[in-house]
């Protein structure tokens, strides 16, 4: 599609009759919106001239302490030292890729990834290769053959980019036993591991994983956020990395922005030391939770045979993967015509795969309307079906097969 | 100084028994902190959802129709559709380095220019090439001279940054009369202008300059900030772009960081909404004209003779020239042991130059503590003069002499 094209998309997208199951945008009316009112002015009121300054570039310290006992909840044991605030986690996965990579070097990633982790990796014009997922996440045999071919290839690999648990787009988890095989993969073949962990806290159990920098603190850069437990619009993100990229990372955030907020810092850091944030994190779990089964019953109730998805116990999203001929891309603008929008899968992939698959995000909706959208879509789903079983695509051209050495796209029970 | 030597030095000199006249940071505790803190308040109780969700990568479209009012006050007719909002102005100064800048490419630059433009400048491989100035700001006919034989040598020059008004660290003011002829010189040559204005406002006199965007909307990238008219703390700041740039800086705004915060933006929005903030300029006008004015009444009283200094008309800086053979960088140990601290004048060159030169800021300490800082430092200067007549130089060595084609230090009446 053109740009002028996604732009019209979009607009009639964002009408409130359309039931947007495309964007990832928590819930943020869930919070105690007085709590935070009274947190602020309490900070403005006893800490305003610190609160309204400049800070560090490496963030304010007394916050960097409160990150280590909530990276603590999934087994890591940090120093705050160690800690660098970013605008939120995509900004560190930003200085990661402006401190590694060069024209021409690689990152490994899961198939499907984080479409803004693509483009970021595009922006310095490195090359993603992704490696294959199943229901239990990336399969790290499938990791290790493509490290060995690209290391034949006598191509530089700068870092595995993962998001092991709850994982956006598919909605997958690394699962345990594979945690520890899939770092001493990259150990052997001298990979970073950047891992992504935006929503491990969501876990709709309540068991949270251990993450994988709580085995292995010299071989994994962790990236965590603030913006699915506590609020995005104050854009608080963290990395957490062994001393060398530490310091790399404090200078480029130097260079970036001189200081992050420390007002927007020193309010989280209030949050959570004032506030009963894990009743708030309970909150939110059991909030997604009846949402993404609201998802899933629907899905289960209303798609046509042939459709299969993903059932994440976490976070905010499911893969869909539609029968062969049915180009989800194509299919967008009949959706949107039904009021119900998704994200296509090629954009969580670097290499064109993706075509039959899309995203569908359960956070922002109620659960009502989360039915109603998978109602309509079932409906344009069908109608698509029909048009391949007239006519074999619902491009008019034959689907196109996928390459015998590309990663296959996620199509899980 | 090794690093760790400068490290030692910090840790001393932030001692409250040394008064600083190196940092720049804005006094914040001159804010009206209840109003802010009800701002806050009502925020969140009004537009909470909002505020605390994620924004667009361009910023949100009110908040830039109030900058576009705040930038008319200095000549600029702009539309809220060429302003992208970012952390400070120094995220916008680190996205269009990235936009512009190759290894090897040349950025045009006062001499002295601010530091932080230095550095990131040189993190994306480019050479700064200073300008000479004068009393009345940089010299339109040397930024000729300088372009041409930039263009003779075949060097790509991508742009000229300069600090017109106020100007960090030199404290100069480029002359209204200069301004239309810089922007030629630049037009002629091909070269955008990169207009970086955080000090403007805080014109003493309360007549403010018209900024060389307002009658070069084609030529110039305008960078403003509220972190010296509002609060560093809260990390806004803006470029106005035309549109070709503008569309690059957004894509780039947004792989750095997806958004920028919506509730320190909509606090900015509602603070120039609903707050008397000419009033509030008026206030920090006067404060730091006072400062000002202890610093330039003590340097008389106090310094030795051979001693010069620039006299601003608003914003946070003096820059002092010391008599030739008084090293500022070997000094400061000196000083901070008298329990004073500068900035020696070498950080402002990426040449070499400034060796005996030095900013000092009067905009945080109060005056009665910036004339005793003032004194402490005549003192420490009158003993170094001292040295410099017994032994030749400070470093036992004798004065270095500038090769004969770089720029001068700023040595202003």
């Amino acid at each position: 599609m053109a740009a002028s094209e996604v732009r019209a998309l979009f607009a009639v997208a964002s009408r409130p009759e359309v039931v947007s199951l495309a964007g990832g945008m928590p819930n943020v009316s869930a919070l105690p919106l007085d709590a935070i009112a009274t947190t602020m002015a309490e900070l403005v009121g006893q800490r305003g001239p610190v609160a309204l300054q400049y800070g560090s570039a490496q963030g304010d310290p007394g916050l960097r302490e409160q990150i280590c006992q909530v990276m603590a909840l999934e087994g890591i044991s940090a120093h705050p030292d160690d800690v660098v605030v970013t605008v939120g986690s995509q900004q560190a996965l930003d200085l990661l890729a402006r401190i590694f990579l060069n024209p021409g070097d690689v990152v490994v990633a899961e198939a499907p990834t984080y479409v803004t982790a693509i483009n970021t990796f595009a922006a310095y014009e490195a090359d993603v290769v992704h490696v294959p997922m199943d229901a239990d996440g990336l399969i790290p045999e499938a990791l290790a053959e493509t490290l060995d071919r690209l290391a034949a290839a006598r191509r530089a690999v700068k870092f595995l980019y993962t998001v092991p648990t709850f994982q956006n787009p598919a909605g997958v988890t690394l699962d345990a036993a594979r945690r520890g095989r899939l770092v001493e993969v990259c150990r052997r073949a001298g990979v970073l591991v950047v891992e992504d962990n935006p929503y491990g806290l969501l876990a709709f159990d309540g068991e949270l994983h251990r993450a994988l920098r709580a085995d292995a603190p010299a071989d994994v850069v962790y990236l965590g956020s603030f913006s699915k437990t506590l609020a995005p619009g104050l854009r608080v993100g963290w990395a957490l990395a062994p001393p060398g990229v530490r310091d790399k990372l404090v200078l480029a955030a130097e260079a970036a922005m001189l200081s992050h907020s420390m007002f927007t810092q020193l309010v989280v850091d209030r949050y959570l030391a004032t506030q009963p944030w894990d009743e708030q994190l309970k909150v939110f779990r059991e909030m997604y939770r009846d949402r993404r089964d609201a998802m899933l019953n629907s899905l289960a109730a209303e798609m046509p045979a042939g459709v299969t998805w993903t059932r994440p116990a976490g976070g905010f999203f499911v893969w869909v993967t539609l029968p062969d001929g049915i180009v989800a891309k194509t299919m967008l603008p009949r959706a949107i015509n039904a009021r119900v929008a998704f994200v296509p899968g090629t954009g969580f992939y670097a290499d064109g795969n993706g075509r039959s698959a899309m995203r569908l995000s359960y956070c922002y909706p109620p659960p009502d309307r989360i039915r109603t959208g998978v109602t309509r879509l079932a409906s344009v789903v069908s109608a698509e079906l029909d048009l391949v079983g007239v006519f074999g695509s619902t491009t008019g051209h034959p689907p196109k097969r996928h390459a015998p050495d590309a990663a296959p796209d996620v199509d899980l029970p």
